[in-house]
C-alpha cells in the first residue's frame, strides 16, 4: 500500500473536526451511563476511559475518519516492518521488535552478513538474562568472591529516565514478591555532586557493586565524565574498575568489545534513546534489581498492548484513541499543556519520563519531510504524583485562566497490601476515591454564592486503570504511551524519531570550553567561572 | 498610604505594555555588554541575569511605572506589617516574619493577651532548635537509652515539597562539610505504598527513628492516615509511639499538647502551607538533619533578600523585576508556561516546590474581592535539573512550535568539590559551559539549509546565579520566588494566599468514601473498586 504523508490540516477529517470545536459540555453529558461506556480495553488489563473527555459520536466518528484517512495503522506497520520511519536519521525505528515481532521478519544487510532485527534484539535479551542469573547465582563475582549486592546505572536522557522510573515502579512490588536480587541506584547529572552523592550512599558496599555505563555512541559528554569519576573513586578504594563495570552500547562505539568492562550488551541505531527502556538500556539494570523473568513479564505487557495499537477501530486501540483526543484538544480546542497524574506512589517519576518520551518525540516545527507545517504540535506534559499534587498545583487546574487537560492514572490494589483502616476507609480507598472526585470535579465544577469558591468545570480528563500495577501493566503502560506518541506524531506529519533541537547546546558547549566563545556568550559564560 | 486594588487591565502602565508587544529581537539586541549589564543583584551573592530576556530600556521603564502604578512596595509593606492580605480567609499573611522583622512589630489580640507575630515564630524556632540540640547530644533518646539517627517528616503538600526539596538541597553540603546530624526521610501520599516503602527502608534502624507529623489543621486526611499507619508498624516493632513522634501544627489542633507526642512546635493561620518551609514546618527536619545553625544560615539569607525585595527600583529588586518580567511574558507576549532550569542536582526537586509556590498561589480566576478578570493569570510551571533536562525535553524548547520562557539557575561552584578533569575540564566547569550554551542557543538560534536544523531562536530565558549553594543562598533563592509570586499575585490583584479549589475535591472524596455519590461519581469509585 502507498502511503500518503499529508500534513495534518490538509486531511478532510481534521477540516471537519475544526468544525466541531467546543460542541461538548461535560456538564450536559456526563452522566452513569457515559462513565461505565467511554471506555477501550487495552492489554494486561488496562482500561482507557475517555467518558470525562470533550467527545461525543459525532466528534469520535470524525476521529475513526482521521486515523483511516492519515493510515495511522498502516503507518505503524510500515515501520514495524522496518520502513525508514526516522527520515531526518535515515533510519529504522524497531523499538517493537524489542518486545516481540508484529509483522514480516525485518532483514537488512550489515558488514558481516544478514541480520533479522528481532533476532538480534532476542540475542542480546538473553545475554543481559544470563549476566544477570550468574551475579545473582553468585558465578560472577568481584575481586575477593564476594557476590555484588548493589548496582548503579550510568547514563542520561533516555538511557537514565526511563529505567529509573520503571526501578521505581517496581521496588515496592518487588519486595513483597520477594523478587528484589539488587539494590538499584542511578547517576545522570554531568553536575559532579551527582556522582559524588551516589557513591556515598554506597561507600560502605562499594566494593560489591556493579555499575553499568549506558551510551549509544559511547561519547556521552555527561556519562563518560561520570564513568571516569566513578573509576577515579574505584581506584583510590583499591578496586579494579574493569571488574566493577558492564556496559551497554551499540557495537560500533569504542565501549563495544572493550576489556575496560566485564560484558557488554548491545543495542542499535534503530532504538531510539527515549524508546530504550524496553532495550539493553532498561534490560540490564531491570534483570539485575529483579531477575530477568520480571524483565520478560515486563516485555510481555509491552508487546500485548503493541497489538493492540494495530487495531484498525479507534473504540479498541487505545493508544490511537488517545492520540486523536490529544490532537483535538491541541489543534482544535487550542490548549498547550497536558498533565499526567498517576495515582501511585510508585509512578512517581513516570510523567518524567513520559516528558521525555512526548516533549523529544513531537516537540518539531518543521514536517517530517523538511516542510512548513501551520499548527501546534507537542504540548508540555507534566505531572506528579496524586493525592500530592492536589495538595500542590491543583488549584490552577481547577481554578486557574487555562485549561489543561489531565489524564489520570490508578490502580484498584495497592503493591504491598499494607494499610490500614481509618474512618471505615482503607488509605487505598481513599486515593481511589480522591481519584474519582477528582475526574467528577474538574468535569462538572460546582456554583457558590462566592465567586472564589466557584468552579466552572468543563476541564477534561481521561483514566487509564487497572488492577494492580504489576510488571506486565507496567509495560502495557509504557506501551500504550510509546504508540500514543507515535500515533500523534503520524497525525503531525512530524519525524518523532529524531531530536535535532539537542545538537546546537552541544555545539556551543564545546566552543566554550574551547575557549572559543565570543561575544554574549563568552561573558555568560565568565559570570558561571568557566 | 491609601492602597489602591486595581485590575491589571486598568493600569495606565499595562496599557503603554500592550502596546509594546514582540518589541525586542533578541538576535539584535543580545551583545556581551548586555549580557554583562542587565542584571540585579540580590541578598546572599544571588545574581539575576535578565539580558536574554524579551525587554529593553523602554519596557522596563514603562514597568518601573507599572510597578510604582500598582504600589508593589506598598502592598508589599502592607503584607509585613500586618494588614489582612488573605481576604477570602480574611488572615494576616506573615511568612516574612519568621526569618525576620521588617517594619513595624505585628501586634494582635488572643485570648490570652496581646501576641507579637515575630516574637511567638522566634519562640518556636528556638524551641525547635533547643529540641532538636538535646537529641543530638544524647539528651533525648529512645526507650532503649539509645540516640535517634533518622528522622521522617510525615505531611503533604506544604508540608512536604519545601522541606524535601531543601533537605535535599543541603544534604551533600552537610555531608561535606560534617554538618549531616541525622538521615531524612518523607511520607507524603495516601497510597500506602508510600510509607510502606520508607518504612521497609528505615526497617533495621526504626527504633531510632523519629518522626515528625506536620498538619496545621491537625485534620488532613492523608497524613493522620500515615500516622496510624506509621503508630501501627511502630506498635508491631514493640516501640511506644509517643517516644517516637513529634508534631508541628496549629495551637488550636487536636495535635497540640497531645501526650501522643514527644513535643508540639506551633505555626499559626497566618502561614500558608506553601510558605511555611521557613517556620517549624521546615525548621524541625531542617534543624533535626543538619542542626538548627544551618536552619538559622537559611533563614538568615532568606530575610536579607526579603529586604531586597523592599527596594523601590526594579534594578535593585530581583523579585519585583522578575514578577514584572513574568507578566509582561504572560500577559503581553502570551506564553502559558514558565520552566525553571537549575544546573544543580542538589536542587532537584526544587521546582517541583516552585511549582506549588507559583500554581497553587496564582492559579486564579477572580480578584481578591470576587470580582471579575479579563486576563490570564499564573503560568504552568514545570522543570528539571540541567544538563538531564537537556536530554529530555529541551528539544521541545528549542523547536516546538510554543515558546516556553525559561529561568536557569547555576553556581559557580559544586557543593562537594569532588571533581574530575576529563578533555582539558571539569565536570562541573562542564555543567557551568551547558548553561551558558544553552541561555546562547534559545536567545539566537541558528540557521541551516536543512529545515529540520533550524533553530528560530528568539526564545527568552533569565539566569539566577551564585557562587555556590549554601543554606544562606538556599534561603535567598527562596525568598526571591516567594516574593515574585507575591508581586505577581499584586499586578494581577488575585488573592495569592488562599487555595479555594482544592476544596471540591476534597468534598467528593468523602461523599464517596460515605457511599453517598450519585451519577457519573459514584460509577468512576466503582470502577476504582470503591
Amino acid at each position: 500500500m502507498e502511503l500518503n504523508w499529508d500534513n495534518l490540516d490538509t486531511l478532510e477529517a481534521f477540516k471537519k473536526l475544526l468544525s466541531l470545536k467546543g460542541q461538548v459540555s461535560l456538564k450536559e453529558v456526563l452522566n452513569a451511563e457515559r462513565a461505565a461506556g467511554f471506555c477501550a480495553e487495552g492489554a494486561a488489563g488496562l482500561h482507557y476511559n475517555y467518558a470525562a473527555k470533550q467527545v461525543n459520536g459525532q466528534i469520535l466518528s470524525v476521529m475513526q475518519e482521521a486515523a483511516d484517512e492519515a493510515q495511522l495503522t498502516e503507518k505503524f506497520k510500515a515501520l514495524y516492518e522496518g520502513a525508514v520511519i526516522n527520515t531526518g536519521e535515515k533510519r529504522k525505528v524497531l523499538h517493537h521488535l524489542l518486545r516481540g515481532q508484529l509483522g514480516k521478519d525485518v532483514l537488512y544487510e550489515t558488514p558481516s552478513g544478514t541480520k533479522n532485527a528481532r533476532g538480534f534484539y532476542e540475542e542480546q535479551r538473553l545475554a543481559v538474562a544470563d549476566f544477570a542469573r550468574k551475579v545473582h547465582a553468585g558465578k560472577i563475582l568481584n575481586e575477593k568472591g564476594e557476590t555484588f549486592t548493589a548496582v548503579v546505572q550510568i547514563g542520561i536522557g533516555g538511557s537514565d529516565l526511563g529505567p529509573r522510573a520503571i526501578c521505581l515502579a517496581l521496588e515496592e512490588w518487588a519486595r513483597v514478591q520477594g523478587a528484589q536480587k539488587m539494590d538499584a541506584h542511578f547517576i545522570s547529572n554531568v553536575d559532579p555532586d551527582d556522582a559524588d552523592r551516589v557513591i556515598n550512599v554506597l561507600i560502605r558496599d562499594i566494593s560489591r557493586t556493579l555499575f553499568i555505563l549506558v551510551s549509544k555512541s559511547g561519547t556521552t559528554q555527561e556519562t563518560l565524565a561520570n564513568e571516569l569519576l566513578v573509576k577515579d573513586f574505584l581506584k583510590k578504594a583499591g578496586l579494579d574498575a574493569s571488574k566493577h563495570m558492564i556496559a551497554v552500547t551499540s557495537e560500533t562505539s569504542p565501549l563495544a568489545n572493550n576489556p575496560d568492562y566485564l560484558a557488554s550488551f548491545y543495542i542499535d541505531d534503530f532504538i531510539g534513546g527515549r524508546y530504550s527502556s524496553t532495550s539493553a538500556v532498561g534490560g540490564a539494570v531491570i534483570s539485575l534489581a529483579f531477575g530477568p523473568d520480571v524483565f520478560e513479564a515486563f516485555l510481555k505487557g509491552a508487546h500485548a498492548q503493541d497489538k493492540n495499537a494495530c487495531e484498525k477501530q479507534i473504540g479498541k486501540n487505545t493508544a490511537m484513541l488517545d492520540a486523536l483526543i490529544g490532537v483535538y484538544e491541541r489543534n482544535v480546542q487550542g490548549y498547550p499543556v497536558t498533565a499526567i497524574l498517576p495515582y501511585s506512589q510508585a509512578l512517581s517519576r513516570f510523567p518524567a519520563h513520559l516528558q521525555q518520551a512526548d516533549m523529544e518525540s513531537n516537540g518539531k516545527s518543521v514536517n517530517r519531510a523538511g516542510g512548513p507545517i501551520n499548527y501546534a504540535t507537542g504540548p508540555v506534559i507534566f505531572g506528579e504524583p496524586g493525592t500530592n499534587g492536589q495538595h500542590s498545583f491543583y488549584q490552577l487546574l481547577h481554578q486557574g485562566t487555562d485549561t489543561i487537560p489531565l489524564q489520570f492514572i490508578g490502580f484498584l490494589q495497592s503493591q504491598s497490601g499494607t494499610d490500614i483502616t481509618v474512618d471505615g476507609s482503607t488509605s487505598q480507598k481513599k486515593l481511589c476515591a480522591n481519584l474519582a472526585a477528582q475526574i467528577a470535579a474538574f468535569a462538572l465544577g460546582k456554583d457558590d454564592e462566592n465567586p472564589a469558591k466557584v468552579f466552572t468545570g468543563e476541564r477534561p480528563s481521561s483514566l487509564i486503570y487497572a488492577e494492580r500495577l504489576t510488571p506486565e501493566t507496567l509495560g502495557a503502560l509504557l506501551a500504550h504511551y510509546e504508540n500514543k506518541i507515535m500515533f500523534q506524531g503520524f497525525l503531525w506529519n512530524i519525524n518523532s524519531f529524531d531530536q535535532e533541537g539537542v545538537q546546537l547546546g552541544k555545539i556551543l558547549t564545546k566552543k566554550v570550553l574551547a575557549g572559543q566563545s565570543e561575544g554574549a556568550l563568552k561573558v555568560f559564560a565568565s559570570l558561571l567561572g568557566v
